[in-house]
């Protein structure tokens, strides 16, 4: 692999099952085969695209640029929690609803990795505000599910109503065998379907099938919003930016023609993209509704002649109208996107469906129309005349194309532009990151006492001075010493430490730019490190080199390639548990799909000229040291030789 | 991975459609990425297990040493096909059987690699004597597959009532896309069912069901052997003899009893032991059956309280009668397999399958005798009192355990006594090779022109005086300059080419020994090789060494290591299409699995402690030179330190 001239950096996207830092092996130091234990879970295909960049900090409502400890600050205003269950529980009986448990997810009805601060409702209702985490709400019991990132802040965030479940420690069962467990047969589990994919949906759904439990979408209501009411922030309404062409590469007609090329050939007839950044990236938008990734609340329906974005209309510029126009998009009410479907189904598309990521709400409303279409056929003879119902080779009424969104694919092969506003971007970065360090030895040397916190808003600080800076793109990880070990790092104001000169320093952060997005990760020391320090530094990087310098055939997946990272730290006894490089969005997402290298060996999306993936192998030791090092890479010789 | 201290040889066996040498690729020399094309075919699952090991050479009839040349022209003794053609057709019309194509696959009943001569049904009827090939007669055509290795001995063998079909050629159909083409919707494919694996046959019996051709399971009668009759040679009869459990390490009680605690554990109580290996290895058992692997033809039947044999008592001694009883397995007739699985269905015996290795006669049988058996339940009330029936546990009636044999993985584990006569066997082999190159070293010196059969006659001669020597375990690849580009290269004495002292010489061979099995390449020059030559060699044996010396965690599947043998030959742009590693039985057949090291990444079976996996990278440039390098590697520093 190539990589770009300038860099950027973030841990992968983990498991929160993985996020131990440390294998049993590591205190073994010699290389024998036998001795290595728990070798990383295998790639599940539940955890495919997006729930696989999904569980990182969702970031605060805001999504203005501002140090992180302000954000936080706004997050931990929470109210007593007990009333608001009490609350919750009143609606179980009421007409329509008739429930006997209600799940809040943390998701929004995107799958999107950072949520506004409205759709928090999980934060809401427990009061605990980590990124990760599962409520229920049962007759009589008050459950949060959260992984080892989380424990001691849910001890603290959650209050005596509710029962904090340790996801991943042994014995504590999951969310669907706890509900086996303490609801009684037939029982009734009730959902938002907006905030589950539909996959997720039907796993659950059979799960508490077996012990004669139904899950009960109720489309019509959040229950948590119901209670929320006045104290709950308004939806984002910031306006939506045209994306500039010099930038995207490719306008919005060609990006919609290829799509509907690949609509035909997959025999569907529309396509609902639900996914954020895939409608921004296919419409050359930007938003600011959700902090860290430039992208709207919106849905986009992609027909054979026809194209419309369900939008709060409030957002959108008369530029933007324009631009929209111009492609023939029409504007839909973000809240229509149930009829529009329903309406679909009636005419007889053939939608196409990613059900990894499309919520429920819209998957099973299609498939109910669907049926409803098949009932009524007989009767009333033959549907209206649409020009998918010409061909003899599609099925006769509606039916559904479950497959990937071809858009995650088409939105990873980075055209020209992307790349040139990448590397520009990338080069603006590494300028202020260049300040930032040459800033930090001098404050060092005259012995100032830093926080980690001060370091991550004196970054900040040097980025939000550069041209087209606009967020940053993740949390930013700042760990000295032993806080370098905990993967998902995120210091805090009140409990963070002060940079101690004597310990490894890591720092992995980015920023969005107007023309690119970046993910960076170094790690420095400023005296003499420790020959184990050094040893396992030196390990890290010639994985690091290795997968940098790998060259390898058209069409491997990532996965093959994962090993190269790891080898120098295989040979003594040691490795890292989280994967080794993810997609990067072009002035889009941190983290996107589908290509990916890791030891999780279900992603087969073959790497392929034009994506971007990081390149970041680490090594953690709990309670002493984390060292990550990670680029963006690009695998393509003609662009960056 | 710690190597044995002598070594064996042979090519990973491969799927037909991958023997091409070399990758369209191979020529550019410049390392970048999107040049890389034609990425090798992903492992599928109906590839798994013996299928992936089952397309080798299939040898003689005779299983004595005896030169290869003196076997093969045994072989070559066809009658005209035109007659048995037409004999066979003949009787697709007789009552009973009433179809409209037959099927003769090269398959013994047990889906061995290598298989007796009175089971080369598919040889017989088309006169093409190749190890890998399928004989399709209908009506009016009759239609032989092969793959690459065999077109041009396909060509010459094949008479003009015959049409070659050249698998993987562009435009050449499989097999039952063929007979969708050539029937009429309605046909009758005839096939012998004991000769499909049970997948293979549901996957045939799918496809062709497409066009509404039904597939006929003809259990009574092998079409074949009706036309063969005395001409066809009698099944072999040699003794069996026992394994010394010097060498097997483990006695028949212990290996049961095991076997019953998984049996019970997986909620089974019998099991079918259709592959031979499988059942030579749990009955501390060798058989003189078949070329190159040291089995008899037998089924065995494991209960929770109870084994039978089913073999030709013939060749059962009176030492081996004693060993058998004392383990309390006893006797059945080789035919009356099917006559025992109906009798297990009617006890309502669990039985497990692994349905990718037993044959659809049996996996049918079962099946239908278990639907008879609910259909009778109402009326007769209770079932025979077995002891699996009181556990309430099971399911009430019989029902099949389909899941891989759980033998495979047992056998692959050596055992100390195993490893032990692995390495005395080796050191054995490695005196005789070291006798051979020695030899063939003065003759090419003395410009003694000597052929590739020469040598593989010569080496057998070296083997064969070693103690314990019983076979080779494969047919000699012997191959000098552009030989040694094709992978399954077996010299024949009328056609083979003399040794070139100038060019590159390949020589992968193995052999059995009462303790241990070998399978060994080399690749030398007797003069000065070119700079390609070298480089393409030094980046072979550094894929080697890559390999040999990799740590990695436990439970590590081999695919993640593959990309350790290539990564030194993808930087030039070149690599092998075929896997990098195989399981070799101790003292039974050389290509077992379920382990393997290849790039095809759907077999996650980890390597384990106590597993012997083969290490052969290699390269191969067409019409010019092969290079292959290769010893038996063993996952265990404890060992073989």
């Amino acid at each position: 692999m190539h990589t770009l001239p300038s860099h950027a950096m973030r841990p992968l996207c983990l498991n929160p099952s993985l996020c131990s830092s440390r294998f049993p092996f590591f205190s073994f130091s010699i290389p024998i085969f036998h001795k290595f234990k728990n070798n990383p879970t295998i790639y599940k295909k539940s955890q495919k695209g997006p729930p696989f960049f999904s569980i990182r900090c969702c970031g605060s409502g805001s999504v203005t640029a501002k140090p992180s400890w302000e954000l936080r600050r706004n997050r931990a205003a929470v109210q007593e929690p007990d009333e608001k269950v009490v609350a919750l529980r009143q609606l179980f009986t009421k007409p329509g609803i008739g429930i006997d448990a209600y799940i809040i997810p943390s998701q929004d009805a995107h799958q999107s990795e950072f949520i506004a601060e409205c759709y928090m409702r999980r934060a809401y209702i427990s009061g605990f505000t980590g990124s990760a985490g599962t409520a229920i709400v049962t007759k009589d019991k008050a459950a949060l599910w959260t992984d080892g990132r989380y424990f001691l802040q849910a001890e603290k965030q959650l209050n005596s109503s509710w029962k904090l479940m340790r996801a991943g420690n042994f014995g504590v069962p999951q969310v669907s065998e706890w509900l086996n467990d303490v609801l009684a047969p037939g029982g009734r589990v009730g959902i938002d379907p907006f905030l589950f994919s539909y996959d997720a949906a039907e796993e659950l759904k059979e799960v508490i099938s077996k012990k004669n439990l139904e899950l009960v979408y109720l489309y019509d209501l959040n229950l948590v919003d119901e209670i929320w009411k006045e104290s709950r922030t308004k939806p984002p309404n910031k306006p939506i930016r045209v994306h500039d062409l010099k930038y995207a590469g490719i306008d919005v007609v060609s990006k919609l023609s290829s799509l509907r090329a690949e609509l035909v050939a997959a025999g569907s007839s529309a396509i609902v993209i639900s996914m954020l950044d895939e409608v921004a990236w296919l419409l050359n938008l930007r938003g600011s509704d959700v902090p860290h990734s430039p992208v709207m609340y919106a849905y986009l329906i992609v027909e054979v002649d026809a194209a419309k974005l369900f939008v709060d209309d409030s957002k959108v510029t008369s530029e933007v109208m324009y631009h929209l126009k111009k492609a023939g998009v029409e504007l839909r009410p973000y809240d229509s996107i149930l009829s529009e479907i329903r309406r679909l189904a009636a005419e007889g598309a053939h939608l196409w469906l990613d059900t990894s990521s499309v919520n429920a709400a819209i998957v099973e409303t299609y498939k109910a129309a669907c049926d409803k279409y098949l009932m009524n056929r007989g009767s009333r003879g033959k549907t209206k005349n649409k020009q998918y119902f010409e061909s003899d080779s599609l099925p006769v009424g509606p039916s559904g194309v479950y497959m990937q969104s071809p858009v995650s694919l088409a939105k990873a092969l980075k055209n020209p532009s992307e790349l040139e506003g990448m590397q520009n971007s990338h080069l603006r970065d590494a300028a202020a990151l260049a300040q930032f360090w040459c800033w930090l030895e001098e404050e060092i040397h005259k012995n100032v006492k830093l926080t980690e916190v001060d370091l991550a808003d004196k970054l900040l600080e040097f980025r939000s001075k550069q041209d087209g800076f606009l967020d940053t793109s993740f949390d930013t990880i700042s760990g000295s010493g032993a806080n370098g070990a905990i993967i998902h790092y995120t210091p805090e104001a009140e409990s963070c430490s002060v940079v101690d000169p004597n310990k490894l320093f890591l720092l992995d952060s980015g920023a969005q730019y107007v023309d690119g997005t970046t993910d960076i990760t170094r790690t420095v020391h400023f005296g003499e490190p420790t020959a184990r320090e050094k040893e396992c530094f030196t390990r890290v990087l010639k994985g690091h080199i290795a997968l940098d310098e790998a060259v390898f055939p058209e069409n491997t997946p990532g996965f093959v390639l994962d090993a190269f990272a790891r080898s120098a730290l295989w040979k003594i006894g040691l490795d890292y548990r989280h994967g080794t490089g993810h997609g990067v969005g072009a002035a889009l997402n941190v983290h996107e799909g589908p290509q990916s290298i890791s030891f999780r060996y279900g992603n087969v999306t073959p790497l392929q000229k034009g994506m971007i993936v990081s390149n970041e192998p680490g090594y953690y030791e709990d309670h002493a040291f984390g060292i990550r090092i990670e680029v963006q890479s690009h695998s393509a010789i003609s662009v960056c030789s």
